[in-house]
């Protein structure tokens, strides 16, 4: 999607060889119309497959997911991190590890809102070890509803998760391909 | 807000005399047309304020505030509540404590997405007694950066948020606002 790899360009940061930073335009500063149109990308990508249901994860996720979602015009199902007093007890849960933030947690949702008729577009932020969109995958086969796709806005496409996730047959969109970091470019 | 009101009382629950679960349309799973006309209306709540950023914090703030941001056509930054790899070190901050997960955590800012020619509205799906409302306060008290009002989506208007709100002279505007939970029933 060459507008934002043009935006991931102008605004993002290589750091290291590894951690592209975008946080002037989507995971801590957010961009709305950039999201519009990012929104308007998975809809184009993913409109024959009758989602009913987008599925993300906290925090990051969120937003990209909601202006998703008014595309495809289906509720948003948020995976939590952390316990809350708020969360029902009967869950979906699946265990994942954080590379950023180098630790384990639970991610939890609610069986109320995933069910076998589901037809779910799964949506984040970045793919890079595949974790936290191997987490998803799991609690969508535990809900027992259609995984369609899952949506990426930014990949490391020099990191395994790609790999991770075709294995288990899943459609990946991912709307920006970092290839690699070099001498603190960003190449698609 | 009707519309609003009704959903709550047709999908929220009581759990006790303190909890309102709005998990199925607000805080885990979430109805994007809802949130639609929730920004729409703290649209015409601040549309002559000049609003410039909108600010949040993770993670049931950011859908709220990102459909929201659509009507102001706005960036929104959300504070971060965890530490990460990918967050700058050069930080506004402030420590908050939240009753309902019962421990204090630190917010976080990046100083390059507030200063003091933002006018600020902050966003958020809960006002109870007000510690992440005063957090996010804080945060634009040192962001130099002026606090237009604050937006909340549902307030328990028997907890002393708005009371302490107030006496910071804050405008605050409430869509919901519970005034008691009784014999398991929510009363407006």
């Amino acid at each position: 999607m060459e507008l934002l790899e043009q935006k991931i360009l102008k605004e993002g940061k290589a750091l290291g060889n590894n951690i592209v930073k975008v946080d002037s335009f989507l995971n801590h500063q957010i961009d709305i119309n950039l999201l519009k149109s990012i929104g308007k990308e998975f809809y184009k990508r993913f409109e024959e497959e009758n989602i009913t249901k987008i599925l993300t994860i906290e925090a990051s996720g969120i937003a990209i997911a909601s202006i998703t979602a008014l595309y495809f015009n289906v509720p948003v199902v948020f995976a939590k991190k952390t316990q809350s007093l708020n969360l029902d007890e009967d869950v979906y849960t699946n265990k994942v590890y954080s590379y950023t933030k180098n630790k384990y947690y639970d991610i939890k949702v609610s069986k109320k809102y995933l069910n076998k008729k589901d037809n779910i577009l799964i949506i984040d932020d970045f793919l890079a070890r595949g974790q936290a969109a191997l987490g998803l995958y799991n609690i969508v086969k535990q809900s027992k509803g259609n995984l369609k796709g899952i949506g990426i806005v930014v990949e490391k496409g020099f990191q395994d998760g790609r790999k991770l996730l075709l294995e288990k047959e899943i459609r990946l969109e991912s709307l920006a391909i970092v290839k690699k970091i070099q001498d603190g470019k960003i190449l698609f």
